[in-house]
């Protein structure tokens, strides 16, 4: 048997299995966003991510800048997913040595981008060679108090922080416009709907920015970032706090543009709120008498997971998202 | 201009240089083996390193068991080396999706064998696909004392913790062997000079050990651990030092097993001493007074690197070692 017979999530399980072991000052282990460490009064708290050429990005339509800038995102959000604060940075660098330097150059700008934008410091790493691109980030935080996926109770209301699906929409649109365009620069390019729909798309895609939760954190019952599309996400929610969601598919927040986009592209923009990846939105739960500034999609049901369409009807749903090793 | 033009060092003094930054709270910043954080009256530690296919390893004679072992050792050996204790892993996997799961259950056997061999926990990390095999690991540790790079003063000696030289004669051995050999399960090989040669060599290029620093942090100004080779190592902790150093080569320990190997391998035992990596083996200072139970090499002194023949004769020294982007 190989490991695209078996699939990503069950893997992940057999992992978490072995290596439940619980020890002193761990606070949450694997499973969750980030790992949790009680350090004296405050919490340490850490998170890692791999991003592999071919795999989790395409040269022929990133530029290294905007992958470095990414990098840092999806570990950042992983951080504010748990309600801490994103601290320091290590980053391992690998690539083929006929690279041009402008591509190290490159990416470290995009780098050096994220660590301004969420008050970071680069701590370490490493530089090496490889046949593809390979790059992993590991990020370490603190909290005062942490947000779990574990806490979410019947009968709470289910939150997203903003637009889902919009990464997925600049994702189709790159794979159309298939070049690098150096939005960190301004460039601009010409692709059907026009400038003012595609680009904030399209910078969802290639540098899309992690959602701050002190907005949300004295409310939020349970917290998760949606890195692998809202059902898969969901579902691990609500596996994590033994509970069932119901979602209202009407309420789910879909973007003007890629409610324009999806027309030119002859998609539902509603699968790839459902099931697109790597918005990097927050989803929460709080109870229902709190109010939050959030767009409230569903409530917290005993078990199973339901959807209800616009004309009302209710079905079962299978999860969707992106999963490695399955097609 | 590629990469292998520049080279692995003068990347690192690039990205050194570019996030220098110095922030509250951050210790030691890039440049050491681990960055060290100030966590309340403690000192939390971070390191990581990546693994790849065809570069860092060889799956035709590495078990994954191994590689997992290996990988965590190497981490450890970072936090063992600024005098740290490891407690928390977070680690990568990235492979493909052909792969038989056979790989992945090994690869975790190993890790499980590293987790309880240096008493960590693993917390977290993730499962992806790629073209080839690909591993990262991050390892978080706590120091009350902690001791960097930056502290050796003229007048120090220069000291080992073991034999050197040997992890790169098992390399050597394994090319040769070009398969996988199970020592983890006590398979044995015909090679030459004897199973009670060859194995303890093999041992230290498959599964090395990282070496604890308890017995020498009281009385050690400096350390580092030996991860591309003596005189690559070395030159790193002169040059945050601001000193030299002078080495006997007479005295740079060189095991029975890795001489007899040589005469086998027809090759210069010292050549793989003062150049062959991953021997994981403690490299530090210690005032001349101080007793210290490990091998003395050399002396520190204000500048340059030399090295003293077994005739007495002194040379200037090129650094030798590993350098990725570098043939």
């Amino acid at each position: 048997m190989n490991l695209s017979e078996i699939g990503e999530l069950p893997l992940l399980d057999i992992v978490k299995k072995k290596f439940s072991r619980k020890i002193a000052g761990l606070v949450v282990g694997i499973g969750d966003d980030a790992a949790v460490i009680r350090t004296g009064k405050t919490h340490t708290l850490l998170t890692t991510d791999m991003m592999v050429e071919g795999v989790h990005f395409d040269l022929r339509w990133t530029t290294p800048f905007q992958l470095g800038f990414k990098l840092v995102s999806a570990n950042v959000s992983d951080i504010y997913a748990m309600g801490g604060r994103p601290r320091f940075l290590l980053l391992n660098f690998a690539a083929p040595g006929h690279s041009d330097v402008a591509l190290f150059h490159n990416f470290f700008e995009g780098i050096g981008k994220a660590v301004e934008r969420y008050d970071l410091s680069l701590v370490g790493g490493d530089i090496s060679a490889s046949q593809k691109v390979v790059l992993s980030a590991t990020v370490a935080g603190d909290a005062k108090k942490i947000v779990t996926r574990s806490g979410a109770r019947v009968g709470d209301l289910i939150y997203v922080s903003g637009f889902l699906g919009d990464a997925a929409g600049g994702l189709r649109l790159m794979e159309k416009i298939k070049k690098p365009v150096k939005i960190e620069k301004n460039e601009m390019v010409e692709a059907g709907p026009g400038w003012e729909v595609i680009s904030p798309l399209m910078r969802r895609h290639l540098m899309p920015e992690a959602i701050e939760p002190a907005p949300y954190i004295r409310q939020a019952t349970s917290m998760i970032d949606i890195s692998d599309g809202l059902l898969i996400d969901l579902s691990r929610l609500c596996r994590e706090s033994e509970i069932g969601a119901k979602l209202y598919e009407e309420r789910i927040p879909i973007s003007y543009e890629l409610r324009e986009a999806a027309k030119f592209l002859k998609i539902d923009p509603r699968e790839l709120a459902l099931g697109g990846g790597e918005d990097y939105e927050l989803l929460f739960t709080a109870p229902e008498n709190k109010k939050v500034k959030a767009f409230c999609i569903g409530v917290v049901t005993r078990s199973g997971m339901k959807v209800v369409n616009e004309k009302g009807n209710t079905s079962s749903i299978a999860i969707r998202g992106y999963q490695h090793f399955a097609d």
